[in-house]
């Protein structure tokens, strides 16, 4: 299923670079106005052509860098120009700490395509939009869908990691939400009462949590003087 | 509810630097190492009055950096160095989404505590990391919470963002699950067959997905050749 | 005196938060033309509403990340995107060290404050700008004292850190200045003669520095051949 | 003046790469591990030759990446290999901040090299250390200096940057230090009374700072329904 | 002769410097618009003096940070704000390696100033760039020079490293082209056929390439159960 | 030939992944050692379960933070723990100068593969080691040819970008090696004399190269004062 998925994205990817240099070449709504720059060979070659780049530029709504760095090929960056990097996958191992990772990634995505939606009249380019959404929509079903059979084989469970023996946690504060705010307002909450989510539990509402452990005297040993960090009181300069 | 759970992990932050403090300082664990070093001052101490600083460094498994450059007081970073910044921060505005990614954020530090905790044999140690793991707990339950009162109170649904119109986007894609790898093994799943999760389609199982959308001639523009990339045919050298 | 100034911050980052999400809104200047467009809600309600998002786009001087990412809301960002993260915290433990990066960070934000003043005529922005340069004065004035107190006190001096015995320093280049420079210009500022500023020595201009330390030979170790970095001579084919 | 610190820094810097090489080569601290290691070539045919590669490794407490990309060259990157970067540079135009910025630079410096001082018995590089503590004394009395020569000159002063027409600034609130946390303890300090350091007002302890500004409603306005962010009540999804 | 190089580049450096501030000074194409603005002072002058700071800014395709952050000086970063790093310098310590590095450096170098030539009008920096892609030819020609050298002094050659032995490689498949695509269009190449490039082998052509080495069994082993990673089968919970 | 090579990359990719999960599970090498700390389940089960944690993660030259966030699995991370980034792809559009770079990347490669079989005695890895550096030979060479090919197809040629009319470049020192260093040493090479490279000139030595260009009068505008930086005679504090 993962492979399935994989293949499918980078054919995502693939979909959005040929989009981009359609884009670039001739789209529709450009095309007047290129038109009017005496241009031809699309965006870039109106950009480069005119005798009036600043507004060529500004017409276009185009980094400069990118025609100059890559001669207006794709490049795997975002519209800032930050590299895509490694930082953005993740995998503990944890298959289900892994699948919870995967159903946000595809709710932030089709969030943000159903906003770009809206920044374009172009058609061919909301019918790909159109596309995505759908398949967004089917992925952040797949991915709940996998959760729940990882839950049913027994294989992971609430709370992540579910192997880790619970009865080494601090039962006492497991399932207690603690009022850090002023007033109460968040007793009101489904996270305050009933049964927990995992079911293990039951929610309760803490409106006034006292301090916990036991008491620390304050951290003050005697200076380490050779960090050179200011001293409470004068010492004299000292080395190893 | 925010709020409380903002502050609450601040005071964790605490937490965490206060262990840090004491570990360097004189930790039970680490106190006999020292003694032997004949060091005085906690580890840190050690490393600076050693003769042979490189044992002692290596004793204490510690960044030597991390001394040069905070004095031995804590630093917002990880554990290779890295600062913490804020692409760590999620906030799109849409509260299901945020939500989900809480729920995420949880699951893996969790998951990452729990590694922790066989990691060492201090049982005071031990002691915080088991606090913090009923604390993960009480979290994942708490934003699990929270998402089924946003779907109970009609705001948010799957799929994310429920607010835009499901009929804009191409509804013969959205709950098929396509296989694009050998074999049908992926045809097993909960993700192929059942209602979707979201209750609004039926999973279906594509085992040899057809290739959609219009055909597109291959790109082949003519080349731009003032950007002077490669062309397929010898061409004139040109500027504009 | 830290936690009044770090409380203070907070409030400023709120402050230009709500300034940025007001100006989002209907900000005066803006308003005409977003009318124009035929706009409601505000920039970003122009921005998704045109039928030509280019210029609306730029009509705002908007990035559009900005409105895809996070729906609009304030992110801790600079203005080329870039996350806020950890490296710009300095805090080593020495405190006329940190006071002094204290008044140098607050001299380039009140400098950064005033550019802006300049390049913007919206009155209520103006008046955040001018609380803002008012505070900056205080906060160059206030880590300006602090520094005094700490001299005071005797517990940090000029040259930072003091509390390294300064007899361990090479004692005869500790005050002179050094021409590095074609002719002599250097020669006439406070740096170069009278009392040095730590009241410890007397500023000397050393017109032509001659080389200092022991002759070194030419850095010339025989090649390691098993690093296969460039030899000298030809040498035969290696490994371990 | 900035040349001739330019160029010593550039020095000092060859200084630095030097040391290291020669570290590597053959440090006398080093050589008799070696020898039993069998190894020949310093600490880096140590590494290479040794049957053991791990001990090998450790007992020259090395970075591996740097023998492997660099082949022991030396390498414009901190102890943890993040390489130098621009960002290090702070150049406002505005030379009593910059200045500020270079005090506060050669501190944090110092600091550093007398901690390292700490670090290492080996004499050599204790001597090398000597004088580069004494020229970083050196440096923080030069640029004390030309703060000084600025504002004798009349070109800047106090506060930064002195060219901005102070009446602008909202005087009520430029000289006043506001108490935001339990107690009034910062009503000690110098920064509390007394004239202010740039003897332009005279401090002032506000022990119980009220709100300023006009009252501002909550940030309330109609939701923007295209941007999908989470509303207060149910709505209709739409699109533009 | 990297000497001559490094100092040339610095040279060139200080050059596109001199050309920035040149340009914010009062470019000639800009000079008009400027004053239809009623700005003095070049490009920043208008656009801190225009009412309308959005279209100034615009006109001059302006980055405003840069003036809000340098006060209009040049700063070692490109065109997105992403600062010069230490990561752009490649020394191996294998000269051939680095000399290859330094021909792509100016293969990318010259494309991109050739870009840049087409993408303004102003005679000035025309001539500039003239005179950058003549030396930029140079510079090609000159590492490619350095590269027959290294060869013809018998110091280095083809494969780098050639100072490791050969016969240490897997020699079966040290000049096979390996087809790993659809189809065989991959076999007219010159490198499927002919004496290899290094003078040492024969290239030759696998259209169908068999997996070598020994089978190896699916990675399976016992999971270790105190990482928490999913497991295949239920596991009881456990720790160290 | 990209497909193929860009496919078999992706391989080596794998069989790294693998070399690295082998060597985390029981390494010949390593099973003694864990066999005394009483281990199970390879180095990682013996990080965990020893009862002297330090001593393990040394012993196992390992990262901790990597088994804490990924489990064990492989990482798209280099050894210090960089996130493999899109910086590292270099696709300008112009093949000659991206074959360069992939011949670059080819010798850096396997230079480090080369400096890397020398830190191992493990004769399983030395085996996959010997096969990457063969395949690299390849590599190197089927790049070269690829140049070859390009150039006599007549599609590309020195200098890079070739369709640039050479006649706009400043052919007067398009040519020719200037001299910038003390010493005429650098008049030896094949860069200083004799036809070019490209065959299109004559390379030409300058020992005492002058000054090019108009004079430029020292660069001292009047002060833009509303961007606050230092003026060199006093002015009064002004505003927009």
């Amino acid at each position: 299923m993962l492979m399935d998925t994989a293949t499918e994205e980078i054919g995502h990817v693939e979909m959005l670079a040929t989009m981009v240099a359609r884009l670039l070449e001739t789209s529709p709504v450009e095309a007047e106005k290129t038109a009017e720059n005496g241009g031809d060979g699309g965006i870039v070659g109106s950009v480069l052509g005119g005798g009036d780049t600043q507004s060529a530029i500004i017409n276009a709504a185009m980094n400069p860098q990118h025609a100059i760095v890559t001669g207006g090929g794709a490049a795997p960056r975002d519209s800032l120009g930050n590299p895509w990097n490694a930082v953005y996958i993740v995998a503990s191992g944890n298959l289900l700490a892994d699948m919870r990772f995967n159903v946000t990634a595809e709710s932030q995505g089709r969030l943000q395509v159903a906003r770009l939606y809206n920044l374009t009249q172009d058609a061919g380019v909301r019918d790909m939009f159109s596309f995505l959404l759908a398949r967004d929509t089917m992925h952040q079903n797949q991915w709940l869908a996998a959760i729940e059979e990882l839950k049913d084989d027994g294989l992971e469970d609430i709370p992540v990691p579910s192997n880790f023996p619970q009865e080494l946690e601090m039962s006492s504060v497991a399932y207690k939400f603690q009022n850090f705010s002023e007033g109460t307002e968040s007793q009101e909450g489904r996270w305050a009462q009933g049964p927990s989510m995992d079911g293990k539990g039951e929610f309760e509402y803490v409106a006034e949590p006292e301090a916990m452990g036991p008491e620390i005297d304050e951290l003050d040993p005697p200076v380490e003087p050779r960090l050179y960090s200011t001293p409470k009181q004068q010492i004299q300069p000292s080395s190893s």
